[in-house]
């Protein structure tokens, strides 16, 4: 039979990044265009004896349904533990466990947009998220990211002309892909922008703990005295991925409407998952792990940096960035971006087109973005050789 | 601020079901309306000796990011054992590893469906599909639901009356909440009518493995020429719910979108569940599990029956069910059942009302949904008694 699929999906492309991903499963090529944190980062001796544990003391529990809203222990215990850490939080605001922080991105557009309303997001922006906002029809609008955010004069413009725009969506540190970081005056001028605009802010930071320059910046939720701030985090880069644990803390009506769409998706997260988190948060000391985690990431971010000046130094421009897991270089004009990923593909090294990050999913750039986490120091090496050998060819210089 | 939810979700309620179960913490209360599966079906032994021999072996596999699909080496193992198994699954199959199986209901629908577009369900129905239907704006049509399957002639009226129709939904054995099972003729019935009236069947079969009597029937899969069924499985009463495990076989068209869909949601499950599934898979005798299973769920269904007979005899009809989890009691008309399950909680036992379950959430029954595999034994028979009480005293007889 010939399928008829609805218009929010038939559209949709798959994630060029995890397509990009498929094919490099080639153990030959040298992978920049991951997004995984590094392996040897995962506390696994920690994740063992918990597991152990759990499995022998409380195995019902582990294995029977949970509540959709996320374990109870657990969800009091990172409220506590985000007020601390964070500042964020008050009376009016709840938390619920996601399976991962993506899922929080699709509760939102779930519960506060109807097909054609708009969603304001940095121009570029994750495609993950991009993709869970189209996934529900709503119109994406582009605005340009600067190295310390959003361009204000363009982000108040969209604002004036579009009043269907709902939520405006910013990954405040070491933004994928740009590894850019929001300045503390555009996180103020953009809380002041929402609340004149009447629009929810959607705070996405699965990054924040990977600092290895610079001083942390306060949340936007921080400021959030009106309750138009929906924060969304992640165990996924300071624990591990694999196990799905995500969370969001917002306006409880927003946060009791998002626990009703989770129910349709996958009910609750697994449950082995959040007992491990909320062990682990207990039992184990998260700033210790966490120095030592940026340890490893502040090796590896300026292993590629130093490699990109020495190599590819007078191709690319990019910004050294604080943190997080990428690198955004934009290609001197005489090197295609394009033809440039697909020569460096060729020469068995893979990164991704910006392209793939555009809200406009037809525009183009000269940028593309490279991850440091993900690859051996070696194979950083060998890679940034390579890709420098492949603009000398292109160029003939 | 005020907030201004999307349409599709406004009128979305919380389970009722989850809701009552949030009232039942109370230990008190003997609650006959979860729909746990009985714990001490759970095969914990083994699943602690995979999880550590997983975490030792393999850390890295079960804690990194892994591809939305499912793990490679799963999905074929689920392919060739529901081959087996179930004689369903052709080459233009493909199979993708969900969070659950309600998972599989809310990416059939928001793949295939249109604001506005009709599904049509059985009535009554699991309440998490109803509302996974629900979150994605679509009408409901229910066809009456009779001891062996739909009203063929309602359902071929419903089809001709209404163009907007995309998908039909059935849960073909022990149906939640009724413990119906949908006869041979009816699924063949169904399947012609699917393909004369050009919609998707979307097979649901969380309980096919819980018979405790009678014989299997083949799945309406198993004649899907046409590519028009999608086939949902779970392993949350075969291994345990608390895993997230679910399954969708399917056209690979379809399933390509559902991927998408799903890159969007929880990007992929929990690592280590999928892992666990295909080492016990792989390890463990299924056969020989699913027969222990069966022995621990007669002996309960057989007990809640017998009791149903000796303390609710008069005041109920029933089917008895040939395996599931539930039984479905129509209380005598003068017994009014909103007023019942309210005087059952007074005395400490919790039941669902029926109008928990039907497409129109603002419809009436004289059913309610009875659990047998959660409470312990003596719960049961202490339960039985106490609602036999009710009726007593309701009636004054």
């Amino acid at each position: 039979m010939e399928y008829k699929f609805s218009d929010k999906i038939a559209n949709l492309k798959p994630s060029a990044v995890r397509e990009i991903l498929k094919s490099t499963s080639d153990p030959d090529v040298i992978s920049f265009a991951a997004g995984n944190p590094a392996p040897e980062a995962f506390p696994v001796e920690d994740i063992r004896a918990i597991t152990k544990k759990i499995l022998d003391e409380e195995p019902i529990l582990a294995l029977q349904y949970g509540v959709t809203e996320g374990y109870g222990p657990l969800v009091d215990l990172l409220k506590h533990s985000i007020k601390e850490r964070l500042g964020i939080g008050s009376e009016n605001d709840a938390l619920i466990v996601t399976s991962g922080a993506t899922q929080v991105m699709e509760l939102t557009t779930k519960v506060l947009c109807n097909e054609g309303d708009t969603v304001l997001v940095e121009d570029p922006s994750f495609i993950g998220s991009l993709n869970a906002f189209r996934s529900h029809g709503v119109k994406l609008t582009g605005v340009t990211l600067e190295p310390d955010g959003v361009n204000l004069e363009e982000l108040e413009a969209a604002l004036k002309a579009d009043d269907r725009i709902r939520v405006f969506y910013t990954i405040t540190n070491f933004q994928n892909p740009s590894g850019y970081t929001l300045s503390w005056e555009k996180r103020k001028a953009i809380y002041d922008l929402a609340c004149k605009y009447d629009i929810i802010i959607l705070e996405d930071n699965p990054y924040g703990d990977l600092r290895v320059a610079g001083e942390d910046i306060p949340a936007i939720k921080t400021l959030d005295t009106e309750g138009r701030v929906i924060y969304a985090g992640t165990f996924s880069k300071v624990i591990a991925p694999g196990i799905r644990v995500g969370y969001a803390l917002g306006p409880k009506e927003i946060l009791a409407k998002m626990t009703v769409g989770k129910q349709t998706e996958d009910v609750h997260n697994v449950m082995l998952s959040q007992l491990l988190v909320y062990h682990w948060l207990k039992e184990y000391d998260l700033k210790s792990h966490i120095a030592r985690m940026q340890d490893i990431y502040r090796k590896k971010l300026n292993l590629m940096c130093d490699l990109i000046d020495s190599e590819l130094g007078g191709y690319v421009e990019y910004v050294r960035p604080e943190g997080g897991l990428f690198v955004w270089c934009r290609l001197r004009d005489d090197l295609p971006m394009l033809e440039f990923c697909k020569k460096a593909v060729e020469k068995k090294v893979a990164v991704v087109p910006g392209t793939a990050f555009l809200a406009d999913e037809n525009g183009s750039t000269q940028f593309i973005r490279l991850n440091f986490s993900t690859p051996t120091d070696e194979e950083i090496v060998t890679g940034m050789k390579l890709l420098g050998e492949v603009a000398r060819e292109m160029t003939g210089e």
